[in-house]
């Protein structure tokens, strides 16, 4: 795979500090005509479930052979390893704690895992002369994307690993009732509210579009397609541009509307029989 | 016009989720070599209004050939149109649904209809091979910007259309004293409130400098240069940087001591005549 | 030295607005290769203390010969001089209010003052045509980085100056019991209160790093050396990665736990002598 010389940074530093902008520094540093793209910084601190998430969304966006950057690094400094992943089609920096989990999933599934290799970072030939104890995102993660944007195969920042440290991310199970449970995984900035529900999930559940949604003791009757599918104001349930089952308010947050948030649960039931 | 290569990017999705990232990999996917500058993702979401302030700021400040897009779109997926908006100068492309009015009136007020054309998009080959019903901005804004970036001649990307939605942005009226009555339209990260009304719509009603300024109970006589023309803490009226009257607190938030925000009403008047 | 062609551009701009958007589109204007960096535009509104540290973190991991634009500017329009500092490795442009205050200091101490050269910049014809009163940003500091990326040297900006002004930023001072007394100068995202305490204070003090840390009540003793050696939820002091004695909770927020602001006194007293 060829390098596309593209380097995506997700992390939870925020925009106030200097953080994100030193690490720019020091890929140019190394590559200087690397292009870097900002996927969020906003990932809540420490956040590993919802870093997994956010990182699944975007790779099939990208050009082959960019270069993913996550650092959300709750363990720095500790005993925690360092990987790249590499597929046939991206590659991930990250620390190996489970920000991974679902494009090490999807990733496994699609290609198998002999085409899926993961290397620990132990060249320190590829990191920054200084490693501190409490900024691997500037000292290791960066220098080691900047290298691989550049053509270094991802065989030389260390030694191979059968495969990651999969997170205990929660998949939907069945409830007594027949129904599916999940969970809200994301609150977008719109306030819409995305489940671990995927269309897959409702399909293997023999479900089809009549579905019923249930969460914090409302009601939704059946997908819509499109947010303008119901009045302004009303909630919607319906399959978002990530592919997940996602509750709306039209021109409005759901969140807002409904107190929702983070790890609250969602049920969805087949819709009852009609008579016609 | 020969493209710069350059597009910017203004929309409500604000930076805590990946949608602004996966525009910009699709952009890349099609105009490797493209340059994208952020405006802001933070626009109140859905708020159309404020979207057509802040894209009318900016244009004159990027090279000659530039594509904006504005992804301000509470109507996705539903009936409104797509448009690209040909000045002489630029290239707006976004939803027709009244976030353009203001450079639309400035443009057509400065070269003549015959000279802004406006093209509906209706050629897929210029979008993604998919289009969802909930993510315009990266199925089909994205990938027509990236091709209006590469050279595409927006002539290309659909049919002709003879206008603009335009939304009905109030413009400032007269008062029964003879006052201009115009409304704060944005807050800056400073607190400073931002009018709708211009140093034309002062000329107009024959005020010179010397006016006072009512809002929420206060009274500002007179307008200044700079804000350092008053003392620290206190209330200043001036023509602001996007050319427009605006109301500060010198080294201070205006919105925090007025408890002022967008919608609320600024009165104008000519100065009483001194007796000098 | 030659230009890197990176500029970096550190505010107090927020990002809700256009102006940074707009600072970036003239630099493109006059440099249409530079390479735009942003460190933060979340100082602080005229904060120049919290710029001054920020500005400090983070020349070293940016390559030589980089333009480093700093816009906090509570007297834009006003009497304050417009400066470019050049130190051997790095070019600074910034209004002169003290925002460059850290990075004279250590530029001077590095390689003493000859050869940290201070331009006020009086040459127009490297700003923007029209300059307005209250954004220099856009009208001075943004065309004028443009131009030094473009590689023309910082002496013809203007005359030369002797030096900057430097804003009094206070320094730890020794307490009656022998004592550091510092200062937090700046919470980052995480909660991490960093000080104006850095391990050559503590050094010059005789401290090693048996030490105890005291601030809000609270006592912490010792220095280690990750986040992780303390357990989840506890106060941690250590030297943080821009070398600077910082107070951490693992895996939470100092700044929440101690209720700690900007400003508060922390101090630091050599360990008692044990018996061991």
């Amino acid at each position: 795979m060829q390098t596309s010389g593209i380097v995506t940074l997700t992390t939870d530093f925020g925009l106030a500090d200097s953080y994100v902008g030193i690490m720019k520094g020091v890929i140019l540093g190394i590559a200087r005509q690397a292009t870097m793209i900002d996927i969020t910084h906003q990932i809540s601190p420490q956040n590993i479930h919802q870093a997994a998430y956010i990182v699944q969304t975007f790779e099939d966006y990208f050009p082959q052979g960019t270069v993913h950057v996550v650092v959300v690094d709750p363990g720095v400094g500790g005993n925690r390893r360092r990987i790249v992943l590499a597929t046939p089609v991206a590659l991930y920096v990250a620390p190996d704690n489970g920000v991974l989990t679902y494009v090490w999933r999807d990733a496994t599934a699609r290609w198998g895992m002999e085409r899926c290799a993961v290397y620990e970072l132990t060249e320190p030939r590829y990191w920054l002369p200084h490693v501190s104890s409490t900024f691997h995102g500037r000292d290791v993660f960066a220098p080691v994307a900047a290298h691989l944007a550049l053509g270094v195969p991802p065989a030389r920042m260390g030694e191979r690993r059968e495969q990651i440290v999969e997170a205990p991310l929660e998949q939907p199970s069945r409830g007594r009732n027949g129904e599916l449970v999940g969970r809200i995984i994301h609150l977008d900035n719109f306030g819409n509210c995305i489940t671990n529900i995927t269309p897959e999930h409702l399909h293997a559940a023999g479900f089809g579009d009549r579905v019923v949604v249930q969460l914090i003791g409302q009601r939704i009757d059946g997908l819509c397609r499109i947010y303008a599918d119901v009045a302004l104001g009303a909630l919607v349930a319906l399959i978002g541009s990530s592919d997940r089952l996602e509750i709306a308010v039209r021109n409005g947050s759901a969140a807002q509307t409904l107190g929702a948030g983070i790890g609250d649960t969602v049920r969805v039931f087949p819709a009852p029989h009609d008579r016609s």
